[in-house]
C-alpha cells in the first residue's frame, strides 16, 4: 500500500497555506471587477441591472469556471469509513493512518444522498466559507449601517405605517407563505393549532422586544460613555467603542438567543440618534464613513459569493414545484400585506398612501443578504437544503427582476426619487411662501399621536440623560428626583436653558444664517395655497442605504416642542412669523 | 453501546451556531476593557504600559479564565483511532458511527507528545483561531498603515541609513541570531556553507525584489485607474478599490510565494506617494481614517490573543535554555546590528546619528504583531512549537519591559518627542532668521545623494505619469517619446506648465498664506545663526504608527527641484528672499 502523506513535507504544507490567501483573492478580484463595473455603470448613467446584481454575475462566472475547470483532488471521495470502537461524533478526532496520528475536525452530519461525486473538490470547498461567518461578521455592518444611516425624521413620522407593514404586515405574510408552501395534500389543511399559533406569536414577540431592549440598551451604554467620559478627546477611541458595542448587540443576542438582526438595528438607530450628537466631529465624520465601507463591502462580497454558490455549494436540492410555490407565494403574501393594510392605513391618515406608492412597495419586495444569511446557517438536512437552493433563486430573481427593473417602475409610475419630501414640496412649489403653507401641513402629518407621545418623552427625558442638549433634567423631572437630575444633566444643558432664559428671543448662528436665506426669498411674493397633490411622498420609501446619516440637514430646522402650535416658520425677530414661535421653549438643535 | 448524538437535534446545532458569536463576543469584550483602560491610561498621563501591552494583560487574565474555568468536553479526547482501509489521510473524511455518516476536516498531522489531556476541551479549541486569519486578514491593515502613514520626507531623506539598517542590520542580525541559537556543540560550528550562504541570500534578495516589486505594480494600477478614470466622482468606490487592490499586493505576493508583509508596506508607501494625490478630498480622508481604525482593531486583536494564546494554546513547549539563548542572541545581535553600522554610517553623514539615539535604537527592538503571526502560522512540530512559545515570550517581554519603558528611556536620554524635526529646530529658534539659516542646513542633509537621484527621478517621470501634478512629460522625456508623453500627461500639468511660463514669480494661494504668515514674524528681528546642536533629531525615530500622514502640512513647504540652490525661503515678491527662488521651475505642491 503505498503511503501517501498529505501536508507532511514543508511545501506541500506551504501550499496549504497559499490556499487561504489564493481563496481570499478570488473575493478581492471579483470585488475589484464589480467596483469598476459599478463605477461604469453609474458614468455611462446605466440603470437596469442594480450594482448588487453586478457582484452576482461576476460571481456566478467565477463559480461557473471553478466548478468546471476544477477537478476532485483526492480520488477517495465518496467512500465512507468505519471506525468501529466510536459510539459518537466527538468535536476532534484523531485518527491513525499508516502509523501516523492526524486530527480531523467535526464538520457536519450528512445523509447519504449527500455523498455527491464533487464531495472531494478541495478547491470547491475551501471556496465555500463558513455560513457563520456571514452571519456574525458580514451581516452586522449591512443592519446596523442601515438602522445609523435611517432617515430619522421620516421613519419617526410615518411611525404607525411603518410598524403596522412590519409586524401585521410580517405576521400576515408569514401566514400565507406557510398556507402556500410547508401545505401539503396529504394532511387536513383544517387542524390548525390554535394554541401553537399564539405561541409561535408569543414567542415572536418576546423574541422581538428582547432583541429591541438589547441593542437599544447596548446603545444606551455607548451613549453614557460617550456623554459622561471625556472619550471624545480621542476619536479613535471613540469610534473603535461605538464599533464594538454596536457589534457586540449583534453577537450579545445570539449568543442569548435573541436575534441579533434585530439588535443590531435597532442599536443603529438608538446609536445615531443619541450617541451621534455626543461624539466628536472627527468620530461623527469618521463612524459614517466607515460604517458606509463596510456595509458597501460586505453587501458586495456577499452578493459576489451567492453568485458563486449556485455552482460552488455542493448540495443544492432544486425542486421545480417547491421554487414555483415559493415564487408564487411570495407575490400573494406581499400583496395580501401591502393593498389591505394600505386601505386600512389610508383610513387614519391625513396624507393618504397613493396607488402608485403602494405598487412600488408591493414591487419593491426583494430578497437579500439576510434571506440569504439565514438560509445559509442550515444546510445539513435535505429540505434545509432545498430551502438554501430556492431562497438563492428568489434573491437572484429579486435582485436582477425587480431590482434592475425599479427605475423603469419608478419613471412609468411617476415618482420622483432623490428628493427630500419636504425639499421636493419646495421645489415645486412657486414661491417661499407657498412652501411655508406647505410645511404647516407637513407638521401636521408629523402630529400624529404616537409620533407626538413618543417626541414629547424623547425630548423631556431620553436625550437629557442621553445626551448634552434637550432641556435640563431638573426642569422635567419632579422635584423629588433632583439630586438624579442634577447628576445626570450635562453642564451644557444648563448653558442652554440659561441662554433661553436670558433673551426670550434668542437667536443661533445658524438660525440667522437661514433666517437670512429664507428672508431673501420672502421677498419674492404673497402667500398662496399648496398644491397637496404637487409632489407626493411615500412613507418609508427613503433607501435606507443612500448613506445620509440625515442628521446635517436637519440640524437647521425648528420644531416646537409637542403640545405648543406647530410650526415651520422661523423665529427670528423681524421676519414676522406667522405662527407664534416656540417662545421660552428651549430649541433643539437636532430635532430627531 | 447507548448512541450519544453531537449536533444532531436542533437544539444543540443551534448551540454550535451560538458558540462562534460567543468566541467573537469574547474578543469585543477583551477590545471594549482594553479600549475604555487606553482611556484612562491616557486621561490620567499613565505611560508606564503601553496600549497594546494592556491588550496583553486582558487577554492573560480571560486565557487563565478560560483554561482553568472550563473542563474538557469530550470524554474519548486523546483515544486514537484505526480506520484501516486508509492508505493517506484525505482533506475530507467521511465516517460511518453507529449508522451515521458524519463528515470530519482534515486539520493536522500531530505527533504523539501532542495528544495531551486538554486535546478534547472544544472551548480552548474553539478560541484557538485560525492561523491563517491573523495572517492573511489582520496583519495587512497593520503593515499597510506604516506604509501608508510614513512620514515620507523624513524616510527618503534618510533613505540610506534606513537602507543600511533594514538590509545589513538584518542580516547581521540574522547571522549573529543563528550562530547563537540554531548552534550545537555537536556539530562542527567550522562548517560554514558558503555555497549555502550566498544561495540564501540571493533567495533573500529575489523575494524581497519580487515582493517590492509586486507592491508597487499594484500601487501603479490604482494611481494609474484613480488618475485616468473619474472614480473620484464616486468617493466610496475610490475607497473600497484602493482597499481591495492594497489587500490583494499582500494576497497576491504570498500566493505567488513572495512575502505579503513587504509588497503590502511598498504598497502603502507608494499608495499614500502617488494614488492619495489622485483621490477625491473625501478619498482622501476616508482612506486615512479607515486605515488608521482597522490598524488600531487589528493590532489590539492580535495583543489580545496574545495573551490568551499563553494559556489557551494547547501545544506549548517551553524549553528554558532555548528561550534564554533566543533572548541573548537578539539582544547581541541587535548591539552588532546598531553600533557598529551607526559608527559606519556616522562616517559619511554631515548631520551625525548621536549615542542617545543610537541607545534607543537599541532599546526600541520590540517584536511584536508581526513576530507573532509568522509563528503561529506553523506550529505543527515540536520545534515549531517550541519556536512560538518562545516568540510569544519575547513578544510579551520586550512589549511590557521595553514598550513601557521607552517614556522613561527618552526622557533619560534627553530626546524630545512628537516634534518634527524642522519644527523642533524652529521652536528652538528664538526668531524666525534664524530659522531660515536652519532650514538650509537641513536641506543640506536632504541633498544625500540617493535622495537627489531619486528624487530626480520621481520628480521627472514617475509624479507626472502616476499624478495630475509634476512637469508635463513632453518637457521631461525625450522627442521621439512625445505622442506617449502627451498620452500620459494629466492636462492639469499643462495647465501648471502654462501658469509657471506666464508669470516668473507666480505666487499659489498657500505661498500668499504662509508669506503673509511669515511676514508677520521676520518683522522680529535680524538674522542670526542657527545653533545646531538646539534639538537634535534621530533619522526614522517617527513613530510609524502616528497615523499621521505627513501630507498636509508638507503642503505648504516649497523646496526647489534637485540641481538648483536650496532654498528654505519663500520667492513671494515683496518679502526679499536671501536664495535665487526657484524661478521657471515649477513649484510642486507636495515634495514627498
Amino acid at each position: 500500500m503505498e503511503r501517501r502523506p498529505r501536508f507532511t513535507s514543508g511545501k506541500e504544507e506551504y501550499q496549504f497555506q497559499r490556499q487561504g490567501a489564493v481563496e481570499l483573492l478570488v473575493f478581492n478580484f471579483l470585488l475589484i471587477l464589480t467596483i469598476l463595473t459599478i463605477w461604469l455603470f453609474k458614468n455611462h448613467r446605466c440603470r437596469f441591472l442594480h450594482e448588487t446584481g453586478g457582484a452576482m454575475v461576476y460571481g456566478l462566472i467565477m463559480g461557473l469556471i471553478l466548478r468546471y475547470a476544477t477537478a476532485p483532488t483526492d480520488m477517495e471521495s465518496g467512500t465512507v469509513y468505519d471506525c468501529g470502537k466510536l459510539a459518537f461524533s466527538p468535536s476532534t478526532l484523531l485518527i491513525n493512518i499508516t502509523d501516523q496520528v492526524y486530527e480531523y475536525k467535526y464538520k457536519r452530519e450528512i445523509s447519504q444522498h449527500n455523498i455527491s461525486p464533487h464531495q472531494g473538490n478541495a478547491v470547491l470547498e475551501k471556496m465555500t466559507f463558513d455560513p457563520e461567518i456571514f452571519f456574525n461578521v458580514l451581516l452586522p455592518p449591512i443592519i446596523f449601517h442601515a438602522g445609523y444611516s435611517l432617515k430619522k425624521r421620516h421613519f419617526f413620522r410615518n411611525l404607525g405605517s411603518i410598524l403596522t407593514y412590519a409586524f401585521l404586515g410580517t405576521a400576515i405574510s408569514c401566514i400565507v407563505i406557510g398556507s402556500i408552501s410547508i401545505y401539503s395534500p396529504k394532511e387536513n389543511p383544517n387542524a390548525f393549532d390554535a394554541a401553537a399559533f399564539f405561541q409561535s406569536a408569543g414567542n415572536f414577540l418576546a423574541i422581538f422586544a428582547g432583541s429591541f431592549a438589547m441593542g437599544s440598551a447596548y446603545a444606551v451604554v455607548t451613549a453614557l460613555l460617550t456623554k459622561f467620559t471625556k472619550l471624545c478627546e480621542f476619536p479613535l477611541l471613540e469610534t473603535g467603542l461605538l464599533f464594538l458595542l454596536s457589534w457586540s448587540a449583534f453577537l450579545c443576542a445570539e449568543a442569548a438567543g435573541l436575534t441579533g438582526i434585530v439588535a443590531v438595528l435597532f442599536c443603529g438607530v438608538t446609536q445615531a440618534h443619541y450617541t451621534y450628537n455626543n461624539l466628536s466631529l472627527d468620530s461623527k465624520m469618521r463612524t459614517k464613513q466607515l460604517f458606509e465601507v463596510m456595509n458597501f463591502l460586505a453587501e458586495n462580497v456577499i452578493f459576489c459569493y451567492m453568485g458563486l454558490a449556485l455552482f460552488t455549494f455542493q448540495n443544492h436540492v432544486f425542486n421545480a414545484l417547491f421554487i414555483l410555490g415559493a415564487f408564487l407565494a411570495i407575490f400573494v403574501a406581499r400583496a395580501c400585506n401591502i393593498y389591505p393594510l394600505s386601505f386600512l392605513l389610508n383610513l387614519g391618515r391625513k396624507q393618504k398612501i397613493p396607488w402608485n406608492f403602494q405598487h412600488v412597495m408591493m414591487f419593491s419586495g426583494l430578497r437579500g443578504a439576510i434571506a440569504f444569511a439565514l438560509a445559509i446557517r442550515d444546510t445539513e438536512s435535505q429540505p434545509q437544503q432545498m430551502m438554501f437552493s430556492t431562497a438563492l433563486l428568489l434573491v437572484f430573481c429579486t435582485v436582477w427582476v425587480f431590482g434592475g427593473g425599479t427605475t423603469p417602475m419608478l419613471a412609468w409610475l411617476q415618482i420622483r426619487v432623490g428628493v427630500d419630501p419636504a425639499e421636493g414640496v419646495k421645489q415645486e412649489a412657486t414661491s417661499q411662501q407657498e412652501a411655508n403653507s406647505v410645511d404647516k401641513s407637513t407638521t401636521k402629518t408629523e402630529s400624529a399621536w404616537l409620533f407626538r407621545v413618543w417626541y414629547g418623552f424623547d425630548h423631556k427625558y431620553l436625550k437629557p440623560i442621553l445626551t448634552h442638549s434637550g432641556p435640563p433634567l431638573t426642569t422635567t423631572l419632579p422635584e423629588w428626583c433632583h439630586p438624579l437630575s442634577r447628576l445626570l444633566t450635562s453642564p451644557r444643558a444648563y448653558g442652554e436653558q440659561l441662554k433661553e432664559e436670558d433673551a426670550e428671543c434668542i437667536v443661533s448662528q445658524d438660525e440667522l444664517a437661514l433666517g437670512f436665506q429664507e428672508a431673501a426669498a420672502s421677498a419674492l411674493g404673497p402667500p398662496a395655497t399648496p398644491d397637496p397633490k404637487a409632489s407626493p411622498q411615500a412613507p418609508g420609501l427613503d433607501s435606507m442605504h443612500e448613506g445620509d446619516l440625515g442628521l446635517g440637514s436637519y440640524a437647521l430646522r425648528l420644531e416646537s416642542t409637542p403640545g405648543q402650535p406647530q410650526h415651520g416658520q422661523l423665529a427670528s425677530p423681524g421676519l414676522g412669523s406667522q405662527d407664534a414661535p416656540g417662545g421660552r421653549e428651549p430649541r433643539l438643535e437636532n430635532v430627531m
